[in-house]
């Protein structure tokens, strides 16, 4: 049973009729003209092709399936061709872009179209690439999913105002494909909250009963399509608790903001530097040029070089609090915050324990003379307290220790042309207000949903 | 063979004949007096009773020897009266004083005179008091240690100078016994030093193989009077090693500076702030005045209250780089250099992982609204920013949390009565100057050798 505020919210996400009628009506030319070139068969995937959209979305996938005996470079290349000749034929202008092989996005009615090529294989387990798998995936979901698409709406909409909507990189959360599986495994929008309310730290749900492989992930769903995979394998611990959080909140005390998109707008540059002055801490951020890859690429080698240059800062004594990074299409930012930024001009370093002889000799002998204080002995072991390299955070970040450091190959290469240390308000600019905001306001989803029930009421 | 300098350093401290004269002198009539009382047998014990005395060395001990059947109560009262008259019949002004039980010192031709009451047991496993192993002590040592007097002087020196004599609780190093026993063992000065130049981490030594117990102190010397005692107990292994050091560096490159015993006069107030300011660190210290108790009760105490106060700033995000402390006649002192002593606003606090709902609610309930920032969710735990308490680490040694900690007995009613918290300079007093030089300019005792070895040439 759904409750009236329910559905008031599907009134208001479910796509219009007409909206319907235009979508399917352009889904099937498309399909019409792939099997009109005779070589190869079309198909709707994606979540139109199973009445799962939310109303205003604008992704249409329209997949080209070619027979398997078709080499790759073929594949690809007469692919691109017959997509390129559909979209000529269609008048809509077009681009090529990659995934694990290239594909051509175009505009079309208002619609944001990809015509993707893929084999056509009888088995799943016969894969080529990985978009050969979301023919069966669409398959499954379409043979099942009757009666339950508005339950579906809810989810997808919950994960978007909750914000673990999307399993890209950045995210970290539910691609629309878990999401419908999640509500055809528990049978509906609350029963689904229900369950995930009383998640343990670890959760394995496999609804076709076979599995082949385990996995370490917080949160592990068995692909009903293939038996080795998860197909919850992006959902990061903090993003399947943040879902728990909100299902929990919700099934206690539900209402409309947990369904709204529209979040707080960011923060002028002035407000974020009122925060910061307010936490008495230092935030000081590295900013460089996106070097030209995508988000799947980039992102995991941001996230690297965060750990990276958060372990330099801590090796040299600063002491971080928080810490994240951002990829915007101009630039990326690591920000850090620092509970410790600057340190005195002594800096403790351990030495060999005496019961070593040789090394305890060497190490009087590199530091004598050389120290502020000691080598002097404690518990048997030499300590000499040394001059320090870098009393302030900000000249170790514009060192060139910060390069050296282990950082993702093409951040590495991105930074050796120059990067920026800027501190406080002097992070801000428009393309980093929200990320900036989202840094310091962090709170839990549901905080925020309790903040805009309150501030609308 | 003992060298050239070896030989210079001994008739520098061997005492003169006439000394050793005065003192025998004194020694006898004192024993002839105990004797004659017809109520106990007199005893020489300690340096003077087996030749091993540095000259200039005024501590001269006689025993008094009671049977055993008289009941512990009589022998501390007929002790204290034979003591007594004994000092009236050589007009010495005289003091009680207490150890494991009472006795009287007293001032006779320059001498300090300790005259204790024990008991004249048969065999050491049937001492009633520590007291009473005493002249088995002695009478070991007297009967074994002729021909290695000069050794022991050597010993004794190096380690006065090294900083590593004496048994109590603030040096943590070497009783007049032990050094004796060390010489003993390894047959000379030299000797010793070359065997302490290869002690490992931990070492045994049991001379009569009668050891009945194991020990996990880094240096380990079976009492050959009883084999259930470690007579270095007290030996640190800081002290341990800074021995094994010195040992060292004196077998490489003899100086007669391993026997100098005066040190660099202490850094006056001016000074001593000039170092503080070189380092770039602030030292902070908590004064009260000493407790009416001897320093083997006192200074225990006082250790375990700079471990707690130290515990207590490290737990509010102060870090700490040195740490001691010192019992004066006066007051006493517990000092902390910080690394780290003023903190942003903010504090981070870490609660419960969110599949402990219960818990995780009440977190949420009780932070929500009352943070800087959060509750948010990392990892699947939630974290709220909270308010930090004390910003400067000055504010939380002045608060009543540092009473509240784990301070030892006497020490936290001495505190109870007030405390100052003093910073940098205004440490500085005369009675701390010694105290405050050593704790910043800390530095090995081979270090401090050879730096006066380069100043003396």
């Amino acid at each position: 049973m759904r409750s009236p505020l329910e559905e008031e919210v599907l009134a208001r996400i479910r796509p219009t009729e007409e909206e319907r009628e235009r979508i399917r009506r352009v889904a099937e030319e498309l399909v019409r003209a792939v099997d009109s070139s005779g070589k190869a068969q079309g198909m709707v995937v994606g979540s139109i092709a199973r009445n799962t959209w939310l109303k205003g979305d604008r992704d249409l996938d329209v997949f080209m399936l070619f027979d398997p005996s078709l080499p790759r470079d073929r594949l690809e290349e007469e692919g691109l061709a017959l997509a390129r000749s559909i979209a000529r034929e269609f008048l809509a202008p077009h681009t090529e872009k990659y995934a694990e092989h290239p594909y051509i996005n175009m505009e079309l009615e208002g619609l944001d179209v990809d015509l993707v090529p893929c084999y056509r294989v009888p088995d799943p387990r016969e894969i080529m690439s990985a978009v050969d798998r979301t023919p069966f995936h669409s398959r499954y979901i379409a043979e099942r999913i009757r009666g339950l698409e508005d339950d579906v709406l809810l989810f997808k909409q919950f994960a978007k105002s909750g914000g673990f909507y999307g399993s890209d990189q950045m995210t970290e959360g539910f691609a629309g494909y878990l999401c419908e599986l999640m509500v055809l495994h528990y049978r509906g929008f609350r029963p689904l909250l229900k369950a995930a309310a009383g998640w343990r730290r670890r959760t394995f749900i496999d609804m076709e009963g076979i599995a082949e492989k385990t996995f370490e992930d917080p949160l592990v769903v068995i692909d009903p399509v293939d038996p080795r995979r998860n197909v919850a394998a992006s959902v990061s611990l903090t993003r399947k608790f943040e879902f728990v959080e909100l299902a929990r909140g919700y099934l206690e005390r539900p209402s409309p903001y947990f369904f709204e998109t529209a979040g707080d707008p960011p923060l002028s540059r002035e407000a974020y530097g009122e925060v910061l002055r307010m936490r008495g801490t230092r935030v000081i951020g590295i900013r460089f040029s996106t070097p030209p890859y995508i988000p799947e690429i980039l992102v995991p080698q941001l996230r690297k070089s965060l750990k990276a240059v958060r372990g330099l800062l801590e090796r040299h004594g600063f002491i971080v609090n928080r810490a994240d990074c951002t990829m915007r299409h101009r630039h990326c930012l690591i920000l850090f915050e620092l509970m410790v930024h600057r340190l005195p001009a002594v800096r403790r370093h351990i030495g060999p324990p005496l019961w070593q002889a040789s090394n305890a000799d060497k190490f009087m002998a590199r530091h004598a003379g050389e120290t502020i204080a000691g080598p002097f002995i404690e518990d048997g072991c030499y300590i000499a307290e040394v001059r320090r390299s870098y009393l302030d955070a900000l000249d170790l970040l514009s060192s060139v220790e910060t390069l050296e450091t282990a950082l993702g190959k093409h951040v590495k290469q991105a930074m050796a042309g120059g990067w920026e240390v800027l501190e406080g308000e002097g992070c801000w600019s428009e393309e980093f207000a929200e990320f900036l905001s989202g840094f310091v306001l962090r709170s839990s989803p549901l905080l925020r949903v309790r903040r805009r029930e309150r501030a609308g009421t």
